[in-house]
C-alpha cells in the first residue's frame, strides 16, 4: 500500500462511521482521498474532514473502485454484500461487523495484542466486538506473563453499543420519564432508562446470547488460546457510551495483584486507575471520548486458585470500534 | 410473645422504615400499638397506619419501654446505641443494620432459608444485607439440593440502597443532566446519572469493599456453610430501587439448568422468569414494589465444572430489607 491512501468508509453515517472520520483526522492518517458511503437514507449529507465537506454517497458495487482501503462500519449483512466488490476493487477491507470475525482466513486484530496477525490477511481484516476489545486490552499484559485459562465476565454495556440511535433513545426516554410522559422504546426491547436489560443479541449457545459468546470465540482467536473458556453475562445499562466489565481471570501461574498492577500500568492502550481508598476506579463518566482502557479494582479472587478480579472501562465507539479499526489500518500501511 | 404485639420502629422516617410500616399494614401484622421513632429532624411528622395518623417521636432511651418488638431501620451506629435500651425494655430487636449481623450470639435470618435460627435469639435478630438477600433467595433451592462451594457475583445495585436520598438524588441529577444544568452529588461519591460506580462501602479486605464482603460473611452464616468462598464486585447503577445480580455458583454435585429451573420454580420467595427466546428475564422494571426475587438466565457455566450461571433481581427495599424483617417478626410471634 502506498504511503498516502485512498480510503473509503462503508456505513459512514452511523455512530462508528462518524467516529472513524474523526479519528482518521485526529491521528493524521495519510489519506489522499476519502470516500464516504452509506445507505440511500444518508446519501447527500455532508461531513467535514480536514476543512473540506465530503458528501456521503449511496453505496453501490462500484463505489470502491480505485480505493486502497475500506473501513467497514456497517452491519454484517451490508459487510457481506459488499465484501466481494471491495475485494474486486483491490482494496483491503477492515470490517467492524461480526460477518468475518471467525473466518479462519480473516485476521481478527487488536493492535496492542496480536499486530502480527494483521499482515496475514487475504483482503479482509476484522475488528473485534467492542466488549471483547475493552476486556482483552485490560488483561492482555497478564496474558503475556502467563496463560489465561478462564474468564468470567459480567458487562455493563452502554446504549452506544446499539448504534447512533441507542444513546438518542436513552436520552429521550429518560426525559420522558422525568416529565411523566410514556415512551415506547424502538431500539431496545425494553425501556433502558432506570433499568438494566440482561440480554444483548439473540440466544446462540446453551442459553448464552451471541454477544456473550463473542468474548469466548473472538478471545480464543485474538489471544491464540484455542482452549480459553469464557462465561459471560452481557447487560445493557443506562449509560451513554462507555462499556464497563467486571472480570475474573484464572491464570496458569499466579499473578499477584501488585504484579498485575505493575504490568497493567505499562501495558499499551491501558491506564491503571486503581486506588479505591481514594475513590479511584474506572467509570464511564471519566473514560468516554478517549482511547485508553481504564483498569482498576485489581484484587486476588477469593474463590479460585490463581484468580484475579478486575474492573475495566473504555469508550465503546472509540477503542471498542473506530479507533481499533484505524489502528489496524495503520498497521497495514 | 403475645398474639397482638406492641411494635416500635427505630428509624421510621427512612426508606426502609417507611416501607416497614407499609408492609406491617399489608401483611396484617397483629399489632396493638405501633410506636414510630426517628432522629430529631423527623420528629413531629405523622405517618398513616390503618387509618390512624401516628406521630414520629424523637428516639431516646425510654421510648422502648413496654414494647414487645422493635424493627430497626436505622444505621449501625444508632442500632448499637439503642440496642441495650431495647434489651432493657424486654423487647426483641430485629435489626436491619450491619451492627450485629456477624455476632455469633445473633441469628442472621432469611425466613425462606434458615427460619430455624430465628428462635435462638438472645434479644436481637439481624436482617441480612440487601444484595445478599436477593442472591441467596435466588440460589437457596439449589443449596438445599447440593452444597454450594463458591459464588462469584457482580451486582447492579439501585440508588435506593443508599437510603431515601439515593433515588431522590438520581432523579434530580438526571433531570439536571437533561436540562444541561450542573449538579453536585451529595449521596453518591460521583454522579450516578448515566454512569456506574464500582464501589459500595469502603475497602475492608484485600481490595474488597465492606459491601462485597457481606455476601461471603453473611452467606456463610445464613447457609451454615462456614467454608463458602465468595468473590463479589458491587456496582451502583442508575436504577431507582431493584437490585440485580449476575451470579455464578459452583456446587459439589452437578445441577443441570433444567433441574435448577424446576427447583427454583418451586422455591419459596422466588419467581422463575427464564425464557430468553421470548425476552423473559428479571429486570428492575418488573421486579420493583413486590416481594418476589425473580430468577432467570439460568445456564451451565462454560468455565468451571458444576458451575451454574443465573441472573436475579428483587426489590431492595422490600424483600431486600423491610419485608424480610417483618417476615422474621412473623416467625417470632
Amino acid at each position: 500500500m502506498s504511503k498516502y491512501c485512498k480510503v473509503g468508509i462503508l456505513g459512514a453515517s452511523g455512530a462508528v462511521g462518524r467516529e472513524m472520520i474523526k479519528i482518521l483526522e485526529e491521528r493524521a492518517f495519510p489519506i489522499s482521498e476519502l470516500r464516504l458511503n452509506a445507505s440511500e437514507k444518508s446519501a447527500g449529507k455532508t461531513v467535514g474532514f480536514r476543512g473540506d465537506n465530503i458528501e456521503i454517497k449511496k453505496t453501490d458495487k462500484n463505489v470502491f473502485n480505485g480505493l486502497d482501503l475500506v473501513l467497514g462500519a456497517a452491519d454484517s449483512k451490508t459487510a457481506k454484500e459488499y465484501a466481494p466488490y471491495i475485494k474486486e476493487a483491490g482494496a483491503v477491507f477492515i470490517d467492524n461487523s461480526s460477518a468475518f470475525r471467525l473466518d479462519p482466513s480473516v485476521p481478527l486484530v487488536i493492535p496492542e495484542i496480536n499486530p502480527q496477525d494483521a499482515p496475514k490477511h487475504k483482503g479482509i481484516v476484522s475488528n473485534p466486538n467492542c466488549t471483547t476489545i475493552v476486556t482483552l486490552v485490560a488483561i492482555s499484559a497478564i496474558a503475556k506473563e502467563t496463560k489465561i485459562e478462564k474468564i468470567i465476565a459480567s458487562s455493563y454495556q452502554a446504549a452506544s453499543g446499539a448504534g447512533a440511535e441507542g444513546p438518542k433513545e436513552l436520552i429521550e426516554e429518560t426525559a420522558a420519564f422525568s416529565e411523566g410522559r410514556t415512551y415506547k422504546p424502538r431500539v431496545f426491547k425494553y425501556p433502558l432508562a432506570f433499568n438494566v436489560i440482561p440480554q444483548i443479541g439473540e440466544e446462540e449457545y446453551k442459553g448464552y446470547t451471541s454477544e456473550e459468546m463473542k468474548m469466548q470465540n473472538e478471545g480464543r482467536k485474538i489471544l491464540h488460546l484455542p482452549e480459553l473458556a469464557v462465561s459471560c453475562t452481557c447487560v445493557r445499562v443506562p449509560v451513554i457510551r462507555s462499556h464497563s466489565v467486571s472480570v475474573l481471570i484464572q491464570t496458569v501461574e499466579k499473578i499477584s495483584p501488585l504484579k498485575a498492577k505493575l504490568i497493567i500500568s505499562q501495558a499499551p492502550g491501558c491506564k491503571l486507575y486503581d486506588d479505591i481508598e481514594n475513590g479511584v476506579y474506572p467509570m464511564p463518566l471519566i473514560t468516554s471520548d478517549q482511547d485508553l482502557i481504564y483498569v482498576g479494582r485489581i484484587r486476588e479472587d477469593l474463590t479460585f486458585e490463581n484468580g484475579l478480579n478486575l474492573w475495566c472501562c473504555g469508550d465503546q465507539i472509540r477503542k471498542g470500534a473506530a479507533t481499533n479499526a484505524v489502528q489496524i489500518a495503520e498497521l497495514l500501511i
